[in-house]
């Protein structure tokens, strides 16, 4: 039998061979019938938020179902939520201010059980699509391949299961072209296969642009939108439904011409990132060998308004979106539209961006004049991608703290918000006092998430007094041309980007 | 004996063998002693406005000298401002405002007599440095080269007259690097030469962000600068001259660390519009092949302000900084610093940018589904690389016209701002209603600036509204929906970067 271990508090779970939640799932949606039925797709990062903003829709009254798999890594997620703990710990307030709420209320149930969809008048999609990227040990990308199957696989259960004038909206981030030619088809094939109509189908795709940390909540119910459908009436239903949990008035919606469109806009937008960090990475070498401190460059250009979106240099880009996105889109012009070519500067952006760890980590050894890290003590300050968010998906640490291993070093690590690192299954204090009253030998001290804490920590500051002769490396910027100046007096400080200290 | 031609009004002035203005220099600056006197190099786009602020200083009281090459090119400029008539034409009346202001006061002369130095206070240096592309006729790059001949010759003409205390302030876009390698060595040489001293001199460098047009004067004094000088005291003397020019409490200065990093953050600007430019190509292609509109996506991303960077498809990139600076980073990159490579991506992002007016024409012969041109009839609406402004300077639609021509079509023109179009020597016709009254026979119509004439124009929809079968061609995305939707009615409208009329 499986286990599934809720990391928020360490209860395990068995996983029953057999989901059976139909009963509960009829008595939720029975003692308030009049609420439409709203399921949520995937409890992951979207989806358990995006269930609270619908429980707390800002213009309707749903009831909420949040549907995931029951599997080790997400059984734990259905079994917190309906013992009253949320599943993902965040810095916004909104958050656990929204699950008191709807714990009051009564209208938040968490399910395995795909009879789920069977009372849904909307059901949103939220799970992951996620690209398999083959890469060395040094983020050379190799290759890559997008597989669709546990998206089909997602549609499939649903089709099976819902009614046949349900509203289907995606969010997910998928290849262009995914909702017509891929779910589409799927979901009418089912349909059919049940002896049912195909033309009081409404689907749609909109994504959202959760960003997790501080204004969680808002992120999605205080910000822009864009949708599509596949035909008027399904676009008309998709807007009518987010009227009724985003502030519509303060934030309009945009409708696009068809799913291709808001599909791509989403998958562009996180492209566009991605390409602008990797054009700061190709002038950070340059700075860093004509001795500029390109983050002082930027600075000064960013105050144009055509060019505040400029990005700095750093230790590399992490976080779910922009570490694949690029080539999901690369992916579908040549997959599913296809192209001769994919998006050949896009993946480009990606590759460049895949190598920012190792960039850092070369600096670091050419700045020491060093062959090999044997022997060196080293403490990193953060490992989220993300400051002042404990979000290690994709962190550019990880390799970067790979490369430190691999060459000998004694890794020491600190995060103010990270105290399981998910990834290396490491557990970390996040106690900056007692990390540093602990470290008794120290040869390097990393700045790798530009944590608010590190800026301004009295215990960081004194502790930097006391010791001497440290090597400081900072790959985010974080310290300020006066900060650097002091350091300096006791410690070598270098900054990935700026060559001007040397 | 050579002869330059003033554009203006057709006057055509015989260049001296041996130029002497020693005596009308003398006389000029000595008419009002007390005033500092700021020395122009270069009268061109940048050099000629920049004149007019300096004589019309906000905090100070200047004498001005404007000098340029007597050469059949620029020799005209110097005669025309000491005539009375402002060598350049824009939209912003300031221009004339502040040139009549000028003439009153009489502190604005012109001369090509390197002279002139000897008497400067201040020297601007606002030359041109170009770059020599080695392109195909479709706008493949070849290859590139930097000389910095001119610019050093320039350097010379300095050192050999100035004063030994002056201040030289390069705003010239210069490969990084420049001041400190090469420009600074030269005046030091001559200096010394001389048999003068080279502690004194005070050398900087900060870049102008000049954007002809309607606000051309305020583009220069009132927006921000970036400067920094070899040392301390040549910093603070550039800072002392600016803030006598520029609104600097409204656009504070910046200061950075060298002036490696002032030239650096000019072509990272223009290198970051042009690789937004180069971004946006490519997903214009996908757009077209996936259907979708892609200046309705654009247009919904740039409502998140960490995306209202982001640049929409076109025709192509056009004027004298987009096209050259991010080879200029990349050649200072390789040969000042002797970096192993250049700037990879900026070169690249040049490239595809030069294959942009290609790419339109592809799609023109694509959607018209035509192997040949062979007399078709064609109107081209806009030579201008940029809408609302007659500039023509690398423009895209040039290459595009020689698309048009070689394919055997017969192009007729029209610019609003545009009266002769000096890269092909051709008169053009800026009086819309003329041009199109006199069109008997139109097979295609196509936009290639949007200027606002176009868009609003009652003689451009009449023209349309009684025509039939157009082939109408929008290089710029300068329709509505509503628009196309009417024009379809009865011709035939495609978009560059759109695919889903089709």
């Amino acid at each position: 039998m499986k286990i599934s271990v809720n990391p928020l508090n360490g209860k395990s779970y068995s996983i029953p061979i057999k989901i059976n939640d139909k009963t509960k799932i009829d008595s939720f949606i029975n003692s308030n019938p009049s609420r439409p039925v709203v399921v949520v797709q995937g409890l992951g990062f979207v989806g358990a938020v995006m269930s609270l903003v619908c429980a707390n829709a800002i213009n309707g009254d749903y009831s909420v179902v949040g549907v995931d798999l029951p599997r080790e890594d997400t059984y734990w997620k259905i079994k917190s939520i309906n013992e009253g703990l949320f599943p993902v710990i965040a810095s916004d307030p909104k958050i656990n201010e929204f699950f008191n709420i709807v714990k009051e209320r009564g209208n938040f149930f968490a399910t395995s059980d795909e009879y789920a969809y069977s009372k849904a008048d909307i059901i949103i999609v939220d799970i992951n699509l996620d690209v398999a990227k083959n890469s060395d040990f040094y983020g050379e990308l190799k290759n890559y391949d997008v597989s669709l199957d546990s998206f089909k696989k997602a549609m499939e259960s649903i089709g099976k299961n819902c009614k046949e004038d349900v509203l289907i909206l995606i969010e997910t981030t998928v290849p262009p072209g995914t909702t017509q030619k891929v779910a589409k088809p799927i979901i009418e094939k089912c349909l059919m296969e049940r002896g049912l109509s195909t033309k009081k189908l409404k689907l749609g795709h909109s994504y959202e642009r959760v960003m997790p940390g501080p204004d969680y909540i808002d992120s999605i119910q205080n910000f822009y939108r864009v949708y599509a459908g596949i035909n008027d009436n399904s676009a008309n239903s998709v807007e009518s439904f987010l009227k009724t949990i985003i502030s519509t008035k303060k934030y309009p919606l945009t409708r696009l011409g068809n799913t291709n469109a808001t599909e791509m806009a989403k998958v562009l937008e996180n492209s566009y990132r991605a390409m602008n960090i990797a054009f700061a990475v190709e002038w950070s070498r340059f700075a860093e060998e004509s001795g500029v401190n390109l983050y002082e460059v930027v600075d000064a250009i960013r105050m144009r308004p055509t060019h505040n979106n400029l990005m700095y240099p750093g230790i590399g880009v992490g976080g779910y979106c922009l570490t694949k996105d690029p080539l999901l889109a690369s992916w579908s012009k040549k997959h599913l539209f296809k192209s001769k070519d994919g998006l050949m500067q896009s993946r480009k952006g990606v590759e460049i961006n895949d190598k920012m760890p190792f960039f850092a980590f070369q600096f670091l050894k050419r700045e020491l004049n060093l062959k090999t890290l044997d022997e060196k003590k080293v403490l990193l300050l953060g490992v989220s991608y993300r400051s002042n968010v404990g979000d290690t998906r994709y962190s550019p640490v990880e390799p970067f703290y790979d490369y430190l291993l691999k060459h000998g070093a004694n890794v020491q690590l600190h995060d103010s918000f990270v105290k399981f690192w998910e990834e290396k299954k490491i557990d970390i204090n996040t106690n900056l006092k007692e990390v540093l009253e602990n470290i008794t030998e120290l040869d390097i001290l990393i700045i790798t998430t530009a944590h608010e804490e590190y800026k301004s920590s009295y215990y960081l500051n004194s502790f930097l007094s006391v010791r001497k002769d440290l090597f400081i490396l900072d790959t985010v910027g974080m310290f300020s041309n006066l900060q650097i100046n002091e350091l300096n007096k006791i410690h070598t400080v270098r900054v990935v980007g700026r060559g001007d200290i040397i």
